[in-house]
């Protein structure tokens, strides 16, 4: 099973590494770390990460990952991954997104007409595209699953591998990474947050990607 | 504020990045990645991660994390690596462990006599070190914070954020990475898990770390 994690400067690590640490376990898995270019990868926490190949050594995925961004750095300036992603979607099982990385799915055109989330704070950017937001953490329609803001991959992934090798498998996987949450807070989303935070933190999102797109 | 992390070969990608997509935002941080020969090291799920320093290149920190492995790979047997988490330990205000990253701050001999969880197949073995195994999440002592498994590093993180910039700067944080979590399944402990996975799981975990201990 061909796994392919889409890697990118500006990238948010955890976007990618939570589903990665659950994917990448999955039966016969041959995960893939690709890039426009191979090498090494800047990500918008500054950690760097590792991609072993490059658009072209890649052609077909059973499962796509494409994870979001918080910095400007945007992939969508960039016809080549935009091409490769549409052709790539058209060999997947399942094609997949975190956070942002929706509004990536939405500029190749992908998700017109369908269902789909993406960070709450650019969920309503994915009208842009002809995609329906909904305001879940998780949405799949038809083979496409997004994941809402970054942690969210880490569910996205769980409900993922259980289709993939069936719930005990998955059942498996989220023991072993121990994934029985409990924040500190009880304030991970616009609903529960303290207003005033959401607004600020709303603000400085939204006119991040107003300026990208 | 000096925020290091150890990385080392056969690390489990997911229990640093966890914790680095949340204290990299903490106030005027400096994020460091040390590894005891700085480069790139493999992760024990195959992604390569970068570590700009090297052990001599670094000498305190504020908070220092220690992610756990799921391999076979021990940094137990690395002398230089022990001593230098021992004079670091010195200088922190915080020093802390994600899933088996306990085990090793149990050898450098710090967590004798205190309170730390592990992962949950792991617990036990904080015995070896004269640690008091608590099965919990994230347990405190004195400056020691130690988290249970993998995914306990972003709980772990949050709380941590919180002590050192506030609980409002901490649910911002939050907030950001959208973490109001939902697996799609309630069995990520012991507690909770299918008796025969939880079996099966153990076994394998347990006679992991007994090889290298």
């Amino acid at each position: 099973m061909e796994i392919v994690f889409l890697f990118y400067d500006g990238m948010t690590a955890l976007d990618a590494v939570g589903p990665h640490e659950i994917l990448c376990r999955l039966p016969n898995a041959s995960v893939k770390r690709v890039a426009l270019k191979s090498g090494l990868i800047n990500t918008d926490s500054s950690l760097i990460l590792k991609a072993e190949y490059s658009l072209s050594n890649v052609q077909r995925a059973d499962i796509l990952v494409v994870p979001g961004s918080g910095s400007a750095t945007t992939l969508r300036e960039y016809p080549d991954v935009l091409n490769w992603l549409r052709k790539i979607h058209t060999t997947t099982t399942w094609t997949t997104s975190v956070c942002t990385g929706s509004l990536i799915l939405g500029a190749t055109g992908v998700l017109a007409g369908l269902k789909a989330t993406s960070h709450w704070a650019t969920l309503d950017r994915l009208h842009i595209w002809g995609a329906k937001p909904i305001n879940a953490r998780v949405v799949e329609d038809g083979k496409i699953i997004t994941a809402a803001g970054v942690s969210a991959g880490i569910d996205m992934a769980l409900a993922l591998a259980s289709k993939v090798a069936g719930q005990k498998f998955a059942e498996t996987l989220q023991l072993g990474i121990e994934y029985d949450p409990a924040p500190p807070f009880d304030v991970g989303s616009p609903d529960k947050a303290d207003p005033l935070i959401l607004e600020s933190l709303r603000k400085r999102m939204v006119s991040l990607f107003e300026s990208i797109n």
